[in-house]
């Protein structure tokens, strides 16, 4: 099948869940790299930041490669959208996207899951917490838009899953 | 498409993935119900155990619908291993294995995610931490069993992609 064709509505979804997978996860990036949280330790100012929290690196570090992904699907997502036609002389580009959403949104589900469980968990537990409350607050606001990226990105690997077998 | 049908080692690999599948999320499941720690504070024995740790509630809870979902599947990966063939009368039950492993396995990923974030930041950031490595050192075991029961059952779900390709 060198060029597989679809109905219309198929393709602008398509097109449509890349841009908000996009979107997503850049305001994600934006929320969690402004996120920060002042403390007073011993007459010493202490900066906690994403960096503190192992689980908002990994979180960054998923939405990036995600991010890249996505970037580089835009075009034929739009060269879909606009001639109905997949770009793809061969299999080769259809098993990349088919096997690359499937990774890409997998990687994104584990960030969404670290992001969330981390927050949680350090928020209930950690006895400055209520000093943090803000911090784990805006870190909540950033894994939800990381939620969305990911939930986006599933559709996506949905129709690829689909397009291989038109 | 009545019934489609897949090479012998397709069909295998296809009932060995389930099997792994179920073997890990339930020895992932063993291991986090028996992992508890006992500390003296104040006078007073204190046991954690998973209840008290949401992101392990978590884990639990996917970990369960999973091996649900992969026990229902069993019979009929058995009768595709045995016979080449896959039950379905109509494409009712390849679309619902189709969604039904995309769904499970992006839950198992967020359960990984989140048992590995958790485990990670809590165990950095608690004080009383070295009262508890041994606890959070069995809980990597359990979220390391976890993520092997979900990279089986992401196998699954791209066998299950392809077979509704054929």
């Amino acid at each position: 099948m060198p060029q597989s064709s679809g109905s219309k509505a198929l393709t602008i979804t398509s097109l449509v869940v890349r841009l908000l997978t996009l979107i997503f996860l850049l305001a994600s990036l934006i929320v969690i790299a402004t996120d920060s949280a002042t403390m007073k330790i011993d007459f010493t100012e202490v900066k906690i930041r994403l960096k503190n929290v192992y689980s908002y690196r990994y979180m960054v570090s998923v939405a990036v490669i995600g991010l890249a992904y996505t970037f580089l699907q835009i075009p034929f997502a739009v060269h879909y959208a606009c001639t109905g036609k997949r770009l793809g002389a061969h299999d080769g580009l259809l098993k990349f996207e088919f096997f690359g959403d499937k990774v890409i949104s997998y990687l994104l589900a584990t960030g969404v899951g670290a992001a969330f469980g981390a927050t949680f968990d350090l928020k209930k537990n950690l006895e400055i917490r209520s000093k943090l409350d803000d911090f784990f607050n805006l870190a909540y606001v950033s894994a939800g838009l990381l939620l969305l990226g990911f939930l986006c990105s599933g559709v996506s690997s949905i129709i690829s899953s689909l397009a291989l077998s038109k």
